[in-house]
């Protein structure tokens, strides 16, 4: 069996401070705009440059100065983008804080070949792979562009892997589970306790959903598979 | 024999775009630094980001934000940044125009295994890739973020292509040309009719340089390869 694992938010924290960062753009739009009407408008500029950024740090910072001249009808000042460029250096250079659990399964699971399948900016992932110290425990890491099925269709194949020998783990149901379901692969759905507004999804996905990794060997035993 | 290709300013034109792009930037400060100032400021500023935001457009985006907030003194207004926003857009939105020859040369060149290997955001270079019209010639697209040894010599492998039948094209000798020469390949040198500062490089390098991609079926016949 091959175990594919997502990592924001699957094997370590990031979510979490996107939206304390978020907190703080807020503030720093206090005076133009509620909480709530700049929610929707960086949802809404968000939307419309994903096409052309793609996902990742610099996207949102790019979307975040943008939110905020639109948001100040033009009134935001320098110093204000200025902490917005900062908000972003410190989401790139944020030190890489494992989820509960990570080490010991990745131990216990450490005969099966591993596989890190993630999503995002290239350049940025490689790095936090890096300084995840989790590098050697995998077999193969993959920063893709989207988690579609034709990407997962092509990384396994390029990989050797068959779809019913791979098992993917992840927090996001849009692109960790449902897209390995749909190309003949197994999928489980472990939350991460905040999800990005761009990857929620409602209603049943037909993977088992696991409240922390530490559950997950025994679901792989019950499946045979550990 | 496997025949790689680097793309932007190789396959189609980009640095144009971005030294085109870098005047507007001059004219928006120009009130407060003169091109050679504004030069220098980008040039630190985009040193000092690279081990964080990597390559690409929206790399260059950031920086030109945080070079305008430097060079005025925080003065620079929010219309101003919002133009710099607009000129990354129309980058990144920019249509791909092919290279003189290019079609032509890749056509004859057919029989062969043809790769792209090329650097920058993952999310825009596939985009390129897609809408360049190429994508259905080449046996493999690969994005990375590091032209370094070890990053060929990880490609070559996953694609299981020894070193020896490998000959690498490009126009940026430390990109293109001195790693692939460094893991025992073969490369040629076809330089674009500008560089960008961070990827030039002075002194001999010991590959062929070509003119024009048109020479190159020449040279692969002179190496006993076409």
């Amino acid at each position: 069996m091959i175990l594919g694992f997502d990592a924001d938010d699957t094997l370590w924290h990031n979510e979490d401070g996107f939206q304390a960062s978020h907190r703080e753009f807020e503030q720093l739009l206090a005076e133009w705009a509620d909480p709530e009407t700049i929610d929707d408008q960086l949802f809404t500029i968000e939307s419309r440059n994903l096409p052309r950024y793609g996902y990742g740090v610099k996207a949102y910072t790019l979307s975040m100065i943008e939110c905020a001249i639109a948001v100040s009808g033009g009134q935001i000042g320098a110093d204000a983008i200025s902490t917005m460029l900062d908000l972003g250096h410190a989401l790139l250079d944020r030190p890489i804080e494992l989820l509960d659990g990570v080490e010991e399964v990745l131990d216990e699971l450490g005969r099966h070949q591993l596989m890190i399948i993630t999503k995002g900016d290239l350049y940025h992932q490689l790095l936090r792979i890096e300084n995840s110290g989790l590098q050697h425990r995998f077999w193969q890491s993959e920063v893709v562009a989207h988690k579609d099925p034709s990407t997962y269709q092509r990384v396994l194949k390029l990989h050797g892997v068959a779809p019913e020998e791979f098992v993917m783990v992840g927090n996001s149901v849009p692109s960790d589970v449902l897209p390995v379901l749909a190309v003949g692969g197994r999928a489980v759905h472990i939350p991460y306790h905040v999800t990005w507004t761009h990857e929620r999804h409602d209603g049943d996905h037909g993977a088992p959903t696991l409240n922390n990794m530490r559950e997950l060997p025994d679901l792989l035993s019950d499946w045979g598979l550990h």
